[in-house]
């Protein structure tokens, strides 16, 4: 029998148990043996709950029980999650995590240290949620060098998008319903200024790169100035407009950066609406691949950590490939990175310098809109500078 | 050092030499040691190809070289691929194949013969070419019990189902013109009257249920009576014809089908076009997934095999997990399960015995389209028998 400890009995621990619970049978089957939780680790009483017969305040109680050899951290934040995990890897037991913070900050350490006890620190639900995207990266693409990684990974930001397409909402309108929803905090700033989907590329790019990359180096903008009329120009150039992270392979290293992107209606991600995620993974031989499914939520996102601790149970006493040195990867500067851009300017406004633009009506007002020819970041910045920009957004292929 | 063969130089057989030797260092620095092939069986000559520095005529050199651990059947077809295949694992040496029709028929044994020789017998590749399925349903799903398996699993009819819905091109024209690009062959039925995708979904209800499914016991519709008239009434419902093969649980067991489906814009399958394919997962924990790639094709598929022959090459001596035994699974009949039907009559035909359809305005002079209430197929089957029907199409959802 393996003997399993979950830290945490917020939304996601509490979905760890009831998903091992609900599916025992299966499980055990998937594992070759009885798999059982035998502590929960949280700090509060939870009476009437049936996690009452498990529970325990206290994290010595899993370090010091050799029986325990798979434990899920599902605490989130940096303290003392870090500690626990490093004391829990140093101690034999495997740990499984939806974590992504301290994924993003001290994976390649605690990947490190997993691998000098011959146990694993496995995440795959640390980037999105209940989507099957760390393993396959580690086992399915192995044979493809990885030429860009971009995804929807922020359910929050997708689902404000999302209404403001459908329902012509505006921003402050649909963060407030989004709000009420329970779908976005009350500081929302982590989803909407892009800091969430900012540590799952850094922890998409480590993997593609094998090098730590470090979030603090990725350009992030959010969706805060996204704006109703953005989507009337959105529909008539048959896009989207998504909170895209991506990264995308510049000679050795990556580009990695978190923005809003109009995307083209033939582009995968173009369907990913509501609170749904997505990866869009290319390869050098495989072409483009997705993944799609839901980015959060309890059960979805605990699946994915139970599914690691299957892993871990399966593989006990030897540690699963995976590349994350902690060696850091230099990202490549964004400003050498050539897309397109869609801009809106006051009416009358000379955008010859821009060269052969493309116009597109919105049908707003007093301003027009227009996509420019391929250029870098750097070039687009220093043309924009003569011009009062209304706003400008990347465009997707 | 690990030496691999490759049993076939046709299109896929190619693609897996090209992609080994073009991803040489990356794949190196993935197995953890240098990954070469030595030998790649053909009977057929090829000069001027590098591959001539390692071409034998017989199988035997590979099956008696004990140097070659990992082998790749990409031959085809159930003889000599079966023999050969066989003997491989029983020499101690891992099998990884993009051969549909052998691990439909043959799966469950080659996987029992691998087992007891503590080698793998690995075939991503035969279900959605590069799509990485198989592996993930055997490592990342493992904590849920599959609910659903649904997926466009044949990239030449999605092509042909596109082109008649996007350029309203008739079923003949948009064969011959698939014909004349290479997508089709000229021998088409196994492409249009389902049974290749009814092989792979063969294969995932397999993996799915941990039996033996046969793919003799499915039942299989193809493409052929699929019109321009159809996608009149399709466009009207706001829906995609696709060629879907699914298997959803019933009990203890599965449901499986192979079928054109009305499916509609807000489910993830819809906006999958061309020959690109998908698969759609429904788990009892994770929910709605899809896994979205290039369904064949000779870099993709080659793409998979490789990566199979990465995992053979990290894991020797030990046979990785795989549920699928030699016991048949009792399929559950198609006629119990319900669903919603669109069917077209002639003008003035009494549909009444329907009960209350929802009429869809085609615009096709002399008839009238519906879509049924949710019945069973054999409620569905009786209450038509007594009209003449033009057409029938399920709808999904």
């Amino acid at each position: 029998m393996i003997k399993a400890a979950i830290m945490g009995y917020g939304t996601v621990g509490s979905g760890v148990y009831e998903v091992i619970r609900t599916n025992e049978k299966s499980i055990d089957k998937k594992v070759g043996e009885e798999f059982r939780v035998k502590y929960v680790l949280d700090l509060r009483e939870f009476p009437g709950d049936p996690v009452m017969d498990v529970l325990t305040h206290n994290f010595e109680d899993i370090l010091n029980d050799e029986e325990v050899t798979v434990v899920a951290e599902v605490m989130g934040g940096l303290r003392p999650a870090y500690d626990f995990t490093k004391r829990c890897l140093e101690a034999g037991k495997s740990v499984c995590t939806s974590n992504k913070e301290l994924v993003a900050k001290h994976g390649a350490e605690l990947i490190q240290i997993a691998r000098e006890h011959n146990v694993n620190y496995l995440f795959e639900a640390s980037v999105g949620g209940g989507i099957p995207i760390i393993r396959p990266i580690n086992t399915s693409l192995t044979a493809d060098v990885l030429l860009e990684i971009s995804g929807i990974l922020n359910g929050t930001t997708n689902y404000m998008l999302t209404k403001m397409a459908n329902e012509g909402m505006d921003y402050a309108d649909v963060l407030k319903e989004a709000q009420a929803k329970g779908y976005a905090e009350l500081h929302p700033e982590a989803d909407v200024e892009g800091w969430d989907p900012c540590r799952k590329i850094a922890i998409l790019t480590s993997l593609a790169s094998g090098k730590q990359v470090d979030f603090e180096d990725i350009y992030t903008e959010g969706i805060t100035k996204i704006t109703t009329e953005d989507f009337a120009y959105a529909k008539k150039m048959d896009c989207a407009i998504k909170l895209v992270a991506s990264s995308k392979k510049v000679g050795d290293t990556y580009c990695a950066m978190v923005s809003p992107v109009m995307i083209h209606r033939e582009h995968p991600l173009y369907m990913v609406n509501d609170v749904f995620n997505a990866v869009f993974v290319k390869g050098n031989m495989l072409g483009d691949s997705m993944f799609y499914g839901a980015g959060a939520g309890k059960l979805p996102t605990a699946s994915a950590v139970a599914g690691d601790m299957v892993e871990a149970a399966r593989y006990q006493g030897q540690t699963l490939p995976v590349f994350w040195d902690a060696e850091k990867l230099e990202l490549a500067p964004v400003s050498e990175t050539s897309r397109r851009f869609f801009v809106r300017v006051k009416e009358g406004t000379d955008v010859s310098v821009f060269g052969d633009v493309q116009t597109v009506d919105g049908g707003i007002a007093g301003e027009v809109g227009f996509i420019t020819p391929v250029m870098t970041e750097a070039e687009y910045v220093a043309k924009a500078e003569a011009l009062t920009v209304i706003s400008m957004i990347r465009v997707e292929g």
